[in-house]
């Protein structure tokens, strides 16, 4: 297991071993320690002394269900702060199975040096011309990539978002199917790697690299003791059948639907955007439409959809909740079509549908069109790659679009989007989106489905914390946080696996404490680089207007927030 | 001598007079004062919780030259700290005249409330409907309130910038002459105006209020010495007859005159642009040209001047050197017809020319037009009022413009963009833009008319301080800051026109004493709302680009900007 660094400027390519310490922390935590060891916490995010970590989790390419999450990090140029942004797909694998834990790409080219692809072989890491590729969308990017290179790689490519440099401008990595839309989406990512010039990074799925530990008996027995609570949770299931669009009526009812720029918390098209009508939309229209789809190998979860046409032809896949409602209900859409072409636009033009939904929803208040004006924003979502007024505004995000036009109510922390839960309905989540290091993230402690009155303040700090925690864990672990649903309160289940595989003697208490200790090294970074806990907040607008339907406001005392971490 | 506070909502008027303590204490000194005490640190900028200060110094209206400046403070919309912006012009002189040291508007009307005018009278305060005058620039709007109320006011005036809540909307005061062109331009306070809705003061200048100490032997003693002091000054003759434009030749050998967007420090069209130049021109033209007159009454310097078209007919008054090298070099031009078009266009939609000027700069640099290319420029600025994209990106500042546009090299500190020193070669300055708490502002501590190597950072942090706290102290006292020149070395002929005044016993020391207690009071107000030694640093490209033609790099050590106040 290596870790293979590129000078992006000599494109030369040295190897180090992992230290064995490092055996069981890769992805979200294996870049908080590169981040803190080796970025200068005040480096400018697109300068040459930033780096981007491309990491796998310990128990990728081991056919664990749900194991093979890649992590991208970097200082990020949205938030200015550290930065992790996972996602599924091949890659996390092929990285694993060229033996490598990790990807870091270093220096800046300069000025006005040509743009090149990486293609990574086992034991072979070299450059080729990618000049003939700048200007293409991530999906004509892959298939062109896919002709002249074979089917056999797993791609990480950035799109015309990152080639302006848009601070929303994610990566895209390769799903099952050969489709570039799996996205590493938050904090503009993707402009670090494109400040890099490199338009792909090309990973060999053909590599042999395996662990030893992983052909014994007793990983075999805890892999398979694993995936044995995975399916046996309900809740799995219904993201087996619904996909993460399960959620919308379940957000909904709690009155926290981000709906027109965050100011009602219940949209009057939510049924059309429910899991319920989308499932039975895709099962009336058939051809490649599919309700349940893995996005790795050997997940066993499959929550992922395919969303056709009218005709059965796909717009895009997945079609996921955060999406539905970013770009939905926020900016008052309710046509899961509609909604479905809007994300497949993003994807090609590589930029996170949460940031560029709250761009929308923002431009939308300040007048630029009506809320639901599905024409002009499309237009505007058209406008990214052209780099004009309206397509500036969405591909730089919503903080910043909010702060041209003047918008005071943008939904941001840290510069960042809220997800698809109004801080003021489901306030633990609130709490995660104002502390945790990555900006406002559903991702990094995600509440909304513990069984407490998510209206209610009480007790909302701890828990969390406590999902920060998890969280962070499952993504130091490449493991795809929707396995917590059944695996969260089994962390000897993990430690068993990884203890198996490495031969260690991790305790289960390692999930919790290799979570943490991430969390502190990240806002450890955060700090040096000039965060304060005015950072942690969120904006005054959520305090000030009540919620309808339920006139919620935000009430979390700031300082329960500055001591989430004590 | 009474502080009168404005409920912008109730429209209730309450008066207090001014502690003892605070008598000899205006302008800045009183805004920082009040701010902390009044004025929440995190509280939104455009808020109901923040207030407009408008503050004379404590020899306003004395017939002392120069000490009419007007000061203005709020928390600053453009840094999102403290501010205070003065200016000249007849307002200070008029505050004082109806008894006043401050006016302080607080709260915010509701939503959609009708735009009013406040009517400041002896001992009346009032107000009266504005609808008719929105959409107005300053130009108009003036002329208009002086047919509907006479000419015997000193308007404050908000123009279409302000309407629009830009972060680079500045507040215009009325010069001797019925202009409505002396601004109080930087930080934005011009939209804390129009959040309360309110688009002009009207200050009476037929009030009668007098310090009984004005006709005391011993004050006009003290005045008489004062004046002696400032008209021998050789510094002060070269202000009255070639104005601040003096300047541009001066620094042009520096090798520091901000140069398309900052990228060089020599312009080959300065020459046109030099006070040299310009003072010929208005001699030549004649008509309405004047080359020296004074802003505000009374006052001996009369650095101001007007500045013909080829016709005699009056373009701008006055064209200073700030506005010739930011709206001048830093964007290409070397017409000084056509910077002082820019200036009027600014002045009327009320946008201060500094942070305009960067904007357009950066404009350029992003490739929207071209350096020099006066045509789209101004179209860029007639966009302003207009609210498109160019307008915007003016409207909002150099620092919000660059973000959109993705331009890294924004030569602003704390969101403001720097003024026409470039820091690499004029250290001094550069060491005042990182360390004010005004954000980059050459007003808070210019260093360029120390005989001292400028390119040599050598004792450059000890310089910068002491301009820093003198400059301080004058903005407290409402003193004009071209004084210094003359009067910096001589605290005691102040602190004697102080004492015989109010009846106090002021030591000389008293000046650098209050400077100082200001400038801490300042920090203390933006350290609470979240500023960190991170945000007192000069942007990296300034370290990392050498400058030409001297090739000069910003190189002062973080430690010693930390430490600049310790």
């Amino acid at each position: 297991m290596k870790i293979a660094r590129i000078d992006t400027a000599s494109r030369r390519v040295s190897y180090s071993s992992l230290p064995k310490e490092l055996l069981p922390v890769g992805g979200r935590g294996l870049i908080a320690r590169m981040m803190n060891e080796e970025v200068p916490a005040d480096s400018y995010p697109l300068g040459g002394k930033n780096k981007l970590f491309i990491c796998n989790g310990p128990l990728a390419g081991t056919h664990v269900s749900s194991a093979g999450r890649l992590s991208i990090g970097s200082r990020s140029p949205m938030t200015g702060g550290i930065k992790e942004s996972n996602c599924g797909g091949t890659a996390a694998d092929a990285l694993a199975g060229v033996g490598l834990r990790a990807l870091v790409l270093e220096n800046l080219p300069e000025k006005d040096s040509p743009w090149m692809l990486i293609v990574v072989k086992e034991g072979d890491i070299s450059f080729q011309p990618a000049e003939k590729y700048l200007g293409l969308g991530n999906y004509a990017l892959s298939a062109r990539l896919f002709e002249d290179f074979g089917k056999d790689f797993s791609l990480i490519t950035v799109a015309q978002s990152a080639e302006r440099e848009y601070l929303n401008a994610g990566i895209a990595i390769t799903d099952m199917y050969g489709r570039q839309s799996r996205m590493a989406a938050r904090g503009g990512l993707g402009t670090v790697m494109g400040t890099k010039r490199i338009k792909a990074i090309l990973i060999d799925r053909k590599g042999t690299f395996r662990h030893e530990g992983v052909s014994s008996g007793a990983f075999r027995e805890a892999r398979k003791a694993f995936h044995q609570i995975v399916t046996s949770c309900d809740r799995i299931s219904v993201l087996r059948d619904y996909g993460t669009a399960s959620t919308v009526m379940d957000v909904q009812r709690l009155g926290a639907l981000p709906t027109r720029n965050f100011s009602e918390g219940r949209f009057e098209g939510a049924e059309t955007l429910s899991g319920e009508h989308i499932h039975d939309l895709i099962q009336e229209r058939g051809g490649d439409g599919r309700n349940s789809e893995a996005c790795m190998p050997g997940c066993i979860i499959q929550c992922s959809n395919v969303y056709p046409d009218r005709q059965g032809k796909e717009i895009v896949a997945p079609l996921e909740y955060e999406t539905l409602c970013l770009m939905g209900s926020n900016i008052g859409i309710g046509d899961p079509d509609q909604v479905a072409e809007f994300n497949y636009i993003c994807n090609d033009y590589g930029i996170d549908t949460i940031d560029a939904g709250g761009s929308l929803g923002v431009m939308a208040e300040a007048g630029l069109f009506d809320f639901g004006d599905f024409e002009a924003m499309k237009k505007a979502l058209h406008d990214v790659p052209v780099g004009g007024f309206h397509g500036r505004l969405v591909g730089m995000g919503t903080g910043i679009a909010a702060k041209l036009l003047g918008v005071r109510r943008a939904p941001v922390v840290k510069n960042q989007c809220m997800s698809a839960y109004d801080p003021r309905g489901v306030k633990g989540t609130g709490i995660t989106y104002a502390t945790s290091p990555m900006g406002a993230d559903h991702t990094a402690g995600l509440t909304v489905f513990m069984p407490v009155d998510h209206h209610d303040k009480t007790g909302q700090v701890e828990i969390s914390r406590k999902m920060q925690v998890g969280r962070s864990a499952y993504d130091v672990l490449g493991l795809c946080a929707f396995l917590t649903a059944a695996t969260a309160m089994r962390p000897d289940a993990v430690t068993a696996m990884l203890n198996s595989l490495y031969g260690l003697s991790l305790e289960p208490s390692f999930l919790a404490e290799t979570g943490m200790e991430t969390i502190r090294q990240e806002i450890a970074f955060n700090r040096a680089a000039g965060f304060t806990s005015r950072d942690d907040r969120i904006p005054e607008f959520f305090r000030e207007e009540p919620l309808p339907p339920f006139n919620l406001t935000w009430d979390i005392d700031d300082e329960e927030l500055d001591s989430i971490f004590d």
